[in-house]
């Protein structure tokens, strides 16, 4: 029985992993830059998100998102309040995104055409564990943690950490209420990646936005 | 594909189940109160159950906890402190406890015999998704929510909160610097699983505890 296990995963991800090259070629020739945003549920994804969405408007990006959740448009709503084109994608009890489930709703998407956009975020079903192994195309894989959560989330959750390209700490308007020891989770965060960037943030009052964008903007560069 | 992999899954929690019944009987035989702890990562369970132990200890109760992460023996050192035994269980990348590893964690447990229990708490992996579909032989599944989280998890989560019978809100001492609506917490919990018990508290400061430990001697207590 394991071993068939074994051999259907090795199958299921190698045929993700081909798909998600293929959307990886369109994303670079398509020149937008595409970011995977995983975390725990009630990290503030959404909110960071939202946040991100309605400052790169302000500053004359052209940005949009595809949105997963095993249920419900509830984020869907919440982000299209940015101005920026968002779209649901409801799994119906899958844990996590797959690169075929983002190349179908790529197809179709009024009024949105890659060739057009600087960004594309893709905010993943909340989950620290199932969304590591699944490659969507991203270019940059973020990894977000709350000050509510738990500094030694890096520890436990070792898979989605060591795959991340940046590290982004939310709610830190609230650190203090919480307990939160910024030295133990910055120290946790870089032993299972040492040298990642990591951007402490607040959604809320809009601390750390600007460090954030600016990388954006960076990384969004043609080489 | 798919025809296979649906089979094959149901061939899983067939035999989870059948597992599980096993652990169920056991239990029963044994007189213990199993309990199952389900949410997302850092929804605050570890200190919640440390609370528990504690308390319950200090009235003379038999309580004992196996524990379940990803890696590290974290959460049963922190456990521990509470002078109940604890076994830490480490899945190594599986995002959610099974019947088979709480069958084989509680063989050869040392100075701990189902018999002299009154509570064997069981802590889940922190995953809102996959933990549903995997019977562990408890009596009762609890699923936590903190107030930091977003009041909608029920609604994007409906398979957890559905498969539930009691809720325990945590952090409520948090509540307000979190902006917690907690009618519509409960409103939405109350949605997917109408006329469940919750329970709103905090293993910070003790609130909402003594009706905790009342409704557990209220379910241990033989009919």
């Amino acid at each position: 029985m394991t071993t068939r296990i074994v051999e259907l995963r090795r199958g299921i991800l190698k045929k993700n992993d081909e798909l998600a090259a293929g959307l990886r070629h369109q994303f670079t020739s398509a020149g937008v830059l595409v970011l995977n945003l995983v975390s725990s549920p009630g990290t503030g994804k959404t909110a960071f998100l939202e946040r991100t969405l309605r400052e790169l408007r302000a500053r004359g990006a052209q940005a949009a998102a595809l949105v997963g959740d095993l249920e419900t448009d509830n984020d869907a709503r919440r982000l299209a309040a940015s101005g920026a084109p968002v779209r649901q994608i409801n799994t119906h009890g899958i844990c996590h995104l797959d690169a075929e489930m983002i190349g179908r709703h790529l197809e179709g998407w009024e009024g949105v055409s890659l060739a057009g956009l600087n960004y594309l975020f893709i905010e993943n079903v909340g989950n620290l564990v199932c969304p590591s192994s699944y490659d969507l195309g991203e270019r940059i894989r973020v990894v977000l943690l709350s000050v509510t959560e738990g500094e030694d989330k890096p520890l436990k959750y070792p898979g989605l950490f060591n795959s991340a390209d940046a590290a982004v700490i939310t709610k830190i308007d609230i650190a203090e209420p919480c307990g939160f020891d910024r030295e133990l989770a910055l120290r946790n965060v870089n032993e299972i990646r040492p040298g990642i960037r990591i951007f402490e943030t607040s959604a809320k009052t809009g601390a750390g936005m600007d460090e954030w964008l600016a990388y954006l903007a960076e990384q969004a560069r043609p080489a």
